[in-house]
Parts: C-alpha cells; structure tokens; sequence
C-alpha cells in the first residue's frame, strides 16, 4: 500500500512541495488527536469514513466579512503528510505503555492519499458557518489534520481580513506598506502576515524574507539609529556626486546641501519657522542620498520634523535635484501626523514655487507610527496629505482580535449525519455532507449563500429558492438568483477521480480577494453597523438539522 | 578572514545550533537593514564600533512586571549567522542596480564573530527601560540584528508574561495546560507559545510538535467529534477487557458499563437527575476506556453535562474500577463551569458514599473554554471545584494585548554616546553604554534597578545610593541596599576575552522564572492597580542625559 501510495497520482512524496515553514511537520498537532487515534484503531473505526466541516462562527473585528486565506499552505501539508520513523517514535513514547505495537506499524503506513479537500478559493470574501473546508477521509487520519488545518487557516485568514479593512479605510489610491515583523508574533508569524497582507490588499513589506519567499515587492530606507550614528557633515569623506545622467560630477555634494540649506532658511518656504537644523540628522540625510540619489527618502522625525528634519530633507532633495535626481519623499514615524504631513506639503508646495522646481510639490509623504483602522479613519476626518501608509504592530498582530475561531466539526460518519449540540445555539453545528452555494442578484451583488444536502438538486439561475436561517425558525426567504456560484472545489481528490483545482500563485489569490471585495454590496462592508451578509440553508436541510437535534438531545426529567 | 571565524571560538558555523525555526535566517529582517547597511559601507562608516539598547517602554496587560524570555533563541541565531549565495543574490536584486559590487562581496565575509551580547537572563523578571539586551559590534552588522531580535523576544517575553498572569490568578495548586495551538497566529506562533507558556509557569501543553522540540510534557484525551463518530454502545466489536493487574479478563465490558448506568440511574447520587442518556456518548466512552483503561478522562459536554456526560463518565469509570482501575476525570468545555464544576464534584462525591468506591470523589474535573485571567478570577470568586485549566486562546495570540513593544536604540557609536528624541518623554532613548544592576533591600525584595555609565564604580552593598528618575526632575530616593545583583551578563563574547554565560536548559528556565516571581513583593504583582517597580538611573547618568538631550535638540524661533 505504501508503494502505490507514494507513486499514485494524489498520494504524497511524489515530487510535491511541502509547507513554507519546515516545522509545520504531522506532530503539529495536538496530542489528543493521537489518543483519540489510538483509541479509533482499537475501536476498528479508523478508517470509518468521516465528513468534517471547517468553518468559523463569527466575523472578526466587528465586520460582515472574512477573507479565506491559507489554503495553499494546507494543501501542501496535505500533500506531502507522512510520519518519520523519529516522529513515530516520540508518538509512541508520548502515549501509554500499555499501546500495541500495531498501532505504531499502522502510522509509519498512512498519508493522506485516501482523503479528499473541498475548499472554497484562497483569497475569497466568505462568511460564518458556511464551511470553508469540507475534508473526507478516515476519521482517525482526518482527525490528526484538524489542528494543523486550523493553525494554518485561522490566523492566515485573520490577517488577510485586517489588511483587506485597512485597504479599505486607506483608500485605493494610497500605498500600503506592511511593516510588522519585528512586533509579529514569532517568526513567521511575520513571515505568514507579510503574505496575507499581501493577499488581502497590501501593496508592499518590509521583510525580506517573505520577499523572497513570495516574491512581495519590498520597501525600506532607514531608522532612527542611521541618523544618530552621525555626528555632522564634517565626516563624510567621499563627497562627490555624479549627475543623474553621468554627464558631470559635482565634487563636493556637502557643501552643495550647506548651500541649499542656507536658501531655504533664508527664503520665503520656511517661514522663518527654523534656525540651525540636527547636523547628525544632515549628515545622516546627505549620506544616504550619496547611497541612493534615485531613492532618497528620509525619516525626518529623529530631533523634530519642522525645525529639523524637513528643512535638512529638502536641502539634500534640492541638492539631488541640481544634478538630476528626483528625491522619493520623507517619512514621519511620530507626532501628530495630519498636521505634520500637511505642514510639510506646505513646505514642499512653497519649494517648489519659490525655486521652481516642478514636482516638488508632489514630494510622497510615508507615515508610521502605530498605525490602525481607527487612526487612519481619524486621519482622513482631519485631512492630511499623506500618499502612504507603513503599518506594522496593529496590522500583524490584529490587536483589534488577534484570533478567528474557526472549528473543525464532524457532520457526517458512515454515510450518518451528526450534530454537536450546545446550550449556546450559535455553537451547533450543521450536520451533513452539504454542497455550498452564492446567490447572486439583479446587480451582481452576492445576495445570500445556502447549503444544501449533498443530494438535492442545485439551485438554478431564474428559480425561485426558498433560503432559511439554519436555527431561527421564523428568518427565511425566497431568492431568484441571476447567477449561481458553487463555493467548494475539489482541491484535493484523494484517490477519488475528481478534477482538481490548481493552487494559483499569490498575485493571482490577491486578485481574486480585490475582485471579491469590490463586488460586494457596500452596506455589508462600511465600517459602521455593517449589514449582516445572509447565509441560509435549503427548506430540506433545515428540516433534517432539527429531526436530528430532537433525536440527539436527552429529553431532561422535571422534578 | 572568513575560514578564521569559522574555525575561531566565537565565529559561526563551529557545529552550533541554529534557531529552533529553520525559517529565521539573515534575511528575516527589514528591507531598510539592508539599505542602512549599504549607505554605511558607502560613507565607510560600517565598522564603527557601536552600541544597541533592546528594551521596552511599558509592561503589558496593565500589569506592572515582565517575563523576559528568547534570548537562548537569539544567541543560536547569531551563533550561525552568515549569508548563503543565494541570500546574497537576493538582496542585490532587491536593492537599486546602482549598488556597486564590493558591498556584495563584504556581505558574503560577514558573520558575528565581532558582536558582543551582554543580556538579563532569560526567564527573569523585567521592567520598562533597562536594557534587555546590549549589543555591541560593527554598526552595520548590529543593525542587521535589530529586526530579528526584536521578532524573537517581543512575542517570546509577552507570552510568557501573560502565562505568568494566568498561573498567578489561578493557584499555585492547579494544573495548568496550554491548549492554543489551533488558534495560534501561525506554526511557530503555536510552538513558541507552548514552550514560553512553560517558561511562565504552565504544567504541559497539548502541541506535540513543541513536546518534542522542547520535552514539554504533553496533555490531550478526545474532542467532541470522537463523542459524535460513534452511535451506540452495540457497535463495540472488542468488549473484552483484562484487569488492571492482569489476573482476570472481563469478556463483556459493555454490559458492565450499561449495568453500572442503571445502578447509578436509581441510586441518590444522581437524585433523578438523568432520564436516557446519549447512547453514542456512552459508547464513545466506553471505547476511549477500553484503549485507555489507565487514563480515562471524558469529554462531558457533547450533548448534555448533567443529564448525560457525567453519568455516562461515571458508568464506565465504575465499571473500570470493578477492575481496578482508576478513572483520571472530566472535562467540560462549555457551559457555566463554576456550576457544572460544583454540581460534578457532589455527584463524585454521592457515588463515592453510595457505592463505597474510595477517592472517587476526588476524580478531577479540568475545564477549558476561552479561558483568560478574568474568567479565571470569576471562577475564583464564584467558588468552583476544577482541579485543571486549559486555556488556549487568550493565553496564545495575548488576546488581552497581543504585542509587546521592545525597540532597539543606539546608544554609543565610536565612544560617543547618542540619544533618540521625541516629542514624547516616554520615547526618549537613555543614551551611553551602560551597567544595569538590580538592588534589594532587608526584606529581600528587589527595591529598584538602577542604570550606570560604564565606567562609575558598582553600587556596593550598605551604600547609600542616590537612584534617579530618567526624565523626572523631582523623583528621587536614596538606597541601601542590601544586595547588588549586576544584571547584564555576557552571552555572546564575540572576540573579547569575557567569559561566556550558558544557555541553561528550559526547565531550569523556567525554575528561575517562577523564583523570581516568587521573590517580587506582592503589591508589584496583583491584577488590580499594582504598584510601580522604580526603575532608575546614577545621579551622574542623569546629569549626562540632560546634557546631551540639551545639546541634541533643535532650539526654535518664535515669531
């Protein structure tokens, strides 16, 4: 069995590409999944064939909706899942001696070429209960990828959402640049935030890793300590400059700054609003332009923006100029940020009137500085003339709720619907192997989703569907959808002879998750009392959900 | 050079360990480390000898102390630090073309065998603003460390502190366990939770992966979809079961159980309370006891805790001890757990009279279900009878504050001491390489710790010492203390002459952890309105700093 695994078309080791991170093994699970294991083999139930539903019960950070995200990391797991003889031993001597040998000979055989992974598309717009993963297989081998299927999903999706809200207070035409690793949680913790923020609207990171890993455009200057660890101008040694176009070169780039900095402070731009600027921060400023006179930007915040940093930004960037180059812009990383951004588009609209240097006006002002949804909402009641955004520790941690709670329910075992119960209504769970639909409108608007038993007919674009609260009796409504979308594709067929979908690359994922976003209705997605998006199920699954319900629950004895 | 270093005491690549996560490598940092690093090996200022600060500003969730925690990670990571082929193709490709060659071939020789770390041990209590870490080295290659670092010690010492918060309000008598792995943010999120979870004070953890890693004790029995894959007791094939001293064998251990069931179902302990209970329940207990006769513990809450779950729990756990086993408890996952907890103890209790079955009363109950420092604390005042807490969630992501701030400041470059400044007091660095030591008074309680230059005598025992707030004018107050601990230690020589601390195992990590907080006056460490440790600086550091800070800052002009 193993030999056929290993070369059949879905078993795994067949060439396939693991998880990013190389500790995502099968021991990333948790321990009860091999009690219970153990405890299914003896049973002889391990290889019952069960259904588990994937799904979350609630939107996070107050909102209507959720970006699906994670998926490709699941696959991969999937595909390649297989215990080591080294893994196999730590099971064994992490369960009771009394275990039987057989046990461990049946671990060392299994993989998962025998389950199958229905998913909605990574970087969808989705919502509670709908499950985003249906998983088939043995129960006991579908148990052990709950906790790794969960790990990988929950928080890819949660960050993938807190960007995509963050993209949408920015605005479209802002840059977004994510900045978290250093405050992530772990590393890659930074590493999966920079992936999902990407995904979920982000426009560039700071961390190299993940650029490299998945090819995120990168984006980074300097730190304070660059502009501390200059004392003043004076020791700067290689002062010489060639022109933008290599036609000249000017020999002492320093003095030419100290001059432009004089004009300026003498000029009407400034106001009279400065005297003598940070030498460190001068040095710093003209240094890093020698570096890069095609990318000077400059961090202005390191001994104060107005009377420091701006007029010694300015000085370089005109310096720049006299030889061609065009200065990218500053970065404020504190203070208040809508005055200062609109202070120094003053300063930069009055350089470029006073020495007529067109397009100097236009100067791109990054601000960071604790950035989050709310801040920037704030930013734009103010008004501010800030053209990007570096976000970082609200981003990667979602501080607004760090975790999604999504769950992993057993629906259906031998063909048998099950049910979990709850005294809190919202924690039952939705048995049967279902099929997912998205209903669409006159509008193109995604109307309302509906899950239907594996075997009743689809709904169809034109009939009148009657679509029911899966536990509130009295919600329910007829659609008459104008398109049909079936949410979960095969992604992975097991031995089955199911078409499998292909894992798309990132920016195709990105894509798809911007397509989505735009074509929801707006009042699901404003930021304020959003509209609750609909999710329903058939008039015949609503009917067996509370057959089974009845059937499942102890009838109490009142005394 | 390098073959030096490679072969030296201190260089990389002398058969040391690397990061735990293979994914943390020289280009897990910020993009703008590399572009710092090109900009200093353009001005030649690359090798300039400088000095970093890693510190916090402020403790996290409103409390008034810190665990500090990942340094050994930090070490193993600079212990291997070099750059592959392709590490450094890729950075020139991600920085602008006009980078000229020998920045490359440099970066191809660097390692970090000329960094010194000077850390507080790991697993110590910590305050705001005294360096975590000190670390000394070529400007340019301490920069590149920045990033990395902080990833590795933000998260590290933020989960073990709140693991601390949650072993204080729950006792020093009850087991705790870490249940987060499902929703933590990502693989390593998960693995590093569970082992600082243990650093702060947690029992065990249910991630078998970090059990492996780190020989973490693991925890874990079955899952509610174990309860509801099975549907009655008749679908038990192997019913045997021998004794637990192996004399006898009981053929029928099913009807046992259901014999059991009816006994308690007509006895006072159950006072009526039951009618039927759930049959696929039963027979998902009876199969778990049968795999694990020596550890029973059951999922009590599927379907129904006081009318089914306990019951049923307590049917089989009789019928193992009619073979002289000892069932291990309950777990209840949902519900009011104060009063399920109380209500399972009296029926424990009633069996253990009725039956005559010593020590059943004590069976222990375990309660998990979003669990955090305030339910925790509910519990405690509502008066509960759980002997063992799993908490996931809130523990993992910090729900209550899901980042800690550390920041990495220079603080001397070639001698000269540097300070950051900000409009904001708070965010001013303490410039000057500095001495860090922790006094305690008579009672043997830490009284305050106290920064120094580098080259003022060490505060002595019986001394008066003037300790000074860095920022406030009229905060001030003499000690004597009764002993000096010096808490900067050096961890990575680099190519001193130092002796080198060792990185301890993490049990005695966590041994030291759970001393100090036990060595912490009381008022520093309640949940409500805790009282400031004073962190402080030498009457000489202070005069310094105002110097400097006068000296730095732009004067302005008012008009």
């Amino acid at each position: 069995m193993e030999k056929a695994t290993e070369n059949g078309p879905n078993g795994a080791h067949s060439g396939r590409v693991g998880p990013t991170n190389p500790m995502v093994t099968p021991l990333l699970t948790d321990q009860y999944q091999f009690t219970m294991f153990y405890a299914y083999w003896k049973a002889g139930k391990h290889n019952e064939r069960a259904v588990f539903d994937l799904y979350f019960r609630r939107n996070p950070f107050g909102g209507e909706y959720t970006i699906f995200a994670g998926l490709e990391e699941c696959i991969r797991f999937i595909s390649t899942f297989k215990f080591t003889e080294e893994e196999i031993a730590f099971v064994r001597e992490s369960l009771p001696p009394s275990c039987e040998d057989g046990f461990f000979d049946y671990l060392r055989e299994i993989d998962c070429s025998d389950v199958e992974v229905y998913a909605v598309s990574e970087g969808s717009v989705v919502f509670p209960k709908v499950p985003l993963l249906r998983v088939e297989g043995p129960v006991a081998v579908v148990q052990l990828l709950e906790t790794p299927f969960l790990n990988l999903i929950n928080y890819a999706s949660l960050v993938a959402t807190n960007a995509a809200r963050h993209r949408f207070v920015a605005g479209k035409s802002k840059i977004l640049l994510e900045f978290g690793l250093r405050r992530a949680q772990g590393p890659d913790g930074g590493i999966g935030a920079s992936k999902y923020c990407y995904l979920g609207g982000f426009d560039a990171t700071s961390n190299v890793a993940a650029g490299k890993l998945f090819g995120i455009p990168l984006r980074g200057t300097h730190s304070h300590a660059f502009v501390s660890s200059f004392m003043s101008p004076d020791e700067i040694i290689d002062k010489s400059l060639h022109s933008s176009d290599g036609s000249s070169i000017c020999e002492d780039f320093v003095s030419l700054v100290q001059k432009w900095l004089s004009k300026i402070q003498w000029s009407g731009s400034s106001h009279g609003s400065f005297g003598e600027t940070n030498q460190s921060e001068l040095a710093a400023f003209t240094s890093y332009a020698l570096a890069f006179p095609n990318n000077f930007l400059a961090l202005v915040d390191t001994y104060d923006v107005i009377r420091s940093g701006i007029p010694n930004f300015c000085a370089v960037a005109l310096a720049l100029s006299d030889l061609g180059y065009k200065a990218t812009g500053i970065r404020l990383d504190s203070g208040d940020l809508a005055y200062l951004s609109c202070e120094a588009r003053k300063f930069f609209v009055a350089i470029e009137n006073d020495f007529g240097v067109p397009g100097f006006g236009k100067t791109a002002i990054t601000a960071s500085n604790d950035l989050n949804e709310e801040t920037l909402d704030a930013l734009n009641k103010q008004g501010h003339e800030v053209d990007a955004f570096g976000i970082g520790t609200h981003l990667v941690t979602c501080f607004a709720q760090p975790a999604l709670g999504c769950v992993f329910k057993l629906v259906e075992i031998n063909d048998q619907p099950r049910i979990k119960l709850s005294e809190d209504v919202s924690k039952v769970s939705i048995p049967c192997k279902k099929r997912c639909f998205r209903l669409y409108g006159k509008e193109g608007y995604p109307l309302v989703d509906i899950m239907t038993g594996e075997n009743e007919p689809s709904p169809q674009v034109g009939e009148r569907i009657l679509c029911r609260h899966p536990f509130n009796e009295s919600k329910r409504a007829y659609v008459v959808p104008q398109r049909v979308e079936e949410l979960l594709k095969c992604y992975w067929p097991g031995t089955s002879d199911k078409a499998k979908e292909d894992l798309p690359p990132l920016k195709d994922i990105r894509k798809r998750c911007m397509e989505q976003l735009e074509q929801m209705r707006p009042d699901h997605m404003r930021r304020l009392n959003p509209t609750p998006y609909k999710v329903s199920v058939s008039a015949k699954l609503y009917d067996f959900i509370h057959f089974l319900w009845l059937n499942e629950a102890p009838v109490g004895e009142l005394q």
